[in-house]
């Protein structure tokens, strides 16, 4: 069986000759003939499974026992090492990885899947939806609280914490985790309707085991983690760690994953974050302030959701730029099994965050009910009053 | 003073205005007005301090204020996450990262700094040399041990596992090192010179720390991380774990440091990973197997081996493709604070490992003592061979 790799390659050999070169490169090859090469080890060369010359792919076979079980960190350093830099490749771009049963299963997978996460927040039958508190930092732990509240009171599934925001002086960790919890807790006395408060745990991962057992033990709901920057193994260690869903943002990704003909794709990486635990993947907007391309979305969408082996499934997150304006165009792609968020389109409301938070909902029932905008809009004030001042554009559009 | 970033830039905007996108993106500001945004936070603001027209560059200054000390993933989140997908951009590369001395002082540096780690081999006065086992994969315990033995026999002052070798079930770690150990300790009886073992022990962070520490109570002499797999935060965990030098392989580097108008340079990298606690970092070769920018690798053994704070230097490391044909180049460049790595170039000498390895020593002498190689083999037998093989020219020149 083994891990079969999509890579799209550019070069002057053939695609064949540029697929065995990958699989010798991480397996058992070096670029001379060495004396010290045992006979008996042809069953760890990875080898070319398939080739297709029209979209420049080839697919690389590499076989499990390469590989250790559950080690996210050593199989991306062979299905995501050295090749990158081989002078004798121009592009190259980690397009896919098919798992091994052996292998997938290996992992622990997410604590909480799509229907435990929707029971909580009691969305069965629709999108979640949310919002980053904003700005991104400098509000103190007690302000924070307070946007969460009125977040919460306009309806918002999910709050959720910025990705550079974890415990500066400004907002430690510990006074901002009991002052949201606190007025989230007043809300939902008043309304009934829990909100999720993804609070961001990252940093080093023992600490960042630490600041989410301290979550937990707050009476947080859920924990956030920055997946690039601390690392697969930091957001496995969290994930097994609390009985907490976890929230993964994924900053820094469009360092490698940006350009179309090189570096990796996100849905190897919706993958690696599924195995390692998630339950929320940031994948990018069909329409919003972020670059992103909507086939990988797409794809990502599914490794994200699909049935696979024995994990739960995680939630697809939509965010960067929404606007109520915008809820239509993303959720006809992304369905009602995923989350939809919004910062600046929720607080930059002319009525402020609850106004904001309701006309964001009234656009989400508007795509349910598929009623149009204008239409829905007729009635509902709040949502009125954000498509007058943002419209159906994103902002890269004006 | 803060942290100064310097980002190559290519948008429909001025660079000014493109490097005010990117410092309030990262900072306290979003896509639109928020009514929750305070007055008191432009202290938090990141700015634009410079702008070089003619090479495309902005600097950003971020208040030191927006940082948590000693926790890498966060400042990551901040100078090299979101930016790098705003649709605004066209192209953007984290060419460097200029940190303010209360950031920078807050973490640990490396335990072994240059001279530490010459002084254990016996190299005051030359670059250190070393090699890769191979095959990557596929020896057992037993074999490797041999050819480490064969290397230290030769005159390695340093052996190491290849990136994906950590603890697969033909070659698991507890039985590697105490293998290698036992055969390098029975090296050393006979030559009298120390070899050093860069054990691999990337793996998810807590089971990285256990196996350096298994690396500690074997007698081990250093470990290995594969700093971009498994993250910063482990290199970190490693080595504050252990009183051993870390050698540090970058693999996966280069799905982001590849494109020169994109991604992130080696040149940050090198510095988190002295921050980290990195003795050795691969930095690439000027002339091998691997792709590499002149200009990035000066700057990159520049970050690790410049006075800098209280850290302790660390040594680039050249590898990838290299053998005696290009010691010389590389070391011209390099100069004798560094480490020069060859693998197929040793073992697939034509006379074995050990000659291969004496064949190294030579050309490093003879660039030394700046006696051409065609001089120098006229009296080094094990030189003579390998230059027979391999010529000075690197694989991919033929």
């Amino acid at each position: 069986m083994g891990l079969n790799c999509e890579y799209y390659v550019e070069s002057d050999m053939s695609l064949e000759k540029a697929g065995e070169t990958i699989g010798l490169e991480e397996s058992t090859g070096t670029w001379t003939e060495v004396e010290t090469k045992p006979n008996d080890i042809e069953y760890l060369t990875a080898k070319v499974s398939s080739v297709d010359e029209e979209n420049n792919l080839v697919v690389v076979e590499f076989p499990d026992e390469l590989f250790e079980e559950n080690n996210i960190p050593q199989i991306l350093s062979v299905v995501a090492g050295n090749l990158f830099g081989l002078s004798s490749l121009k592009n190259v771009r980690l397009k896919d990885i098919s798992f091994s049963e052996e292998i997938a299963k290996s992992f622990p997978g997410p604590r909480y899947g799509i229907n435990d996460i929707k029971k909580i927040v009691g969305a069965e039958n629709r999108p979640l939806f949310g919002t980053i508190i904003k700005p991104k930092v400098g509000l103190p732990p007690k302000k924070t609280a307070k946007v969460a509240y009125e977040a919460a009171m306009g309806g918002v599934d999910l709050v959720k914490d910025d990705e550079t925001l974890t415990s500066q002086e400004f907002n430690l960790i510990e006074d901002r985790i009991s002052e949201v919890m606190e007025e989230l807790d007043k809300a939902k006395e008043e309304t009934g309707h829990e909100t999720l408060y993804a609070c961001n745990v990252t940093a080093d991962n023992k600490e960042a085991v630490e600041r989410a057992k301290l979550v937990e033990e707050s009476g947080g709901n859920m924990v956030m983690v920055d997946v690039i920057t601390s690392g697969f193994s930091t957001l496995k260690a969290v994930s097994e760690a609390v009985d907490l869903p976890v929230h993964v943002h994924r900053a820094m990704h469009a360092a490698f994953t940006r350009k179309r003909k090189h570096g990796i794709s996100m849905v190897p990486v919706s993958k690696l974050v599924r195995l390692a635990g998630g339950s929320q993947l940031h994948t990018g907007s069909y329409h919003g302030k972020m670059h992103g391309e909507k086939k990988e979305i797409t794809k990502s969408k599914r490794a994200l959701r699909d049935e696979w082996f024995n994990h739960k499934p995680a939630l697809p997150v939509a965010s960067g730029g929404i606007h109520p304006g915008l809820v239509a165009k993303n959720l006809n792609y992304y369905g009602k099994n995923s989350v939809i968020q919004a910062g600046g389109g929720i607080h930059g409301h002319p009525d402020g965050t609850r106004e904001g938070a309701k006309a964001m909902k009234q656009a989400i029932i508007a795509w349910k009910e598929d009623i149009s905008l204008e239409e829905y809009s007729k009635n509902h004030r709040a949502l009125a009053k954000a498509l007058e001042r943002w419209g159906e554009r994103a902002e890269y559009d004006y």
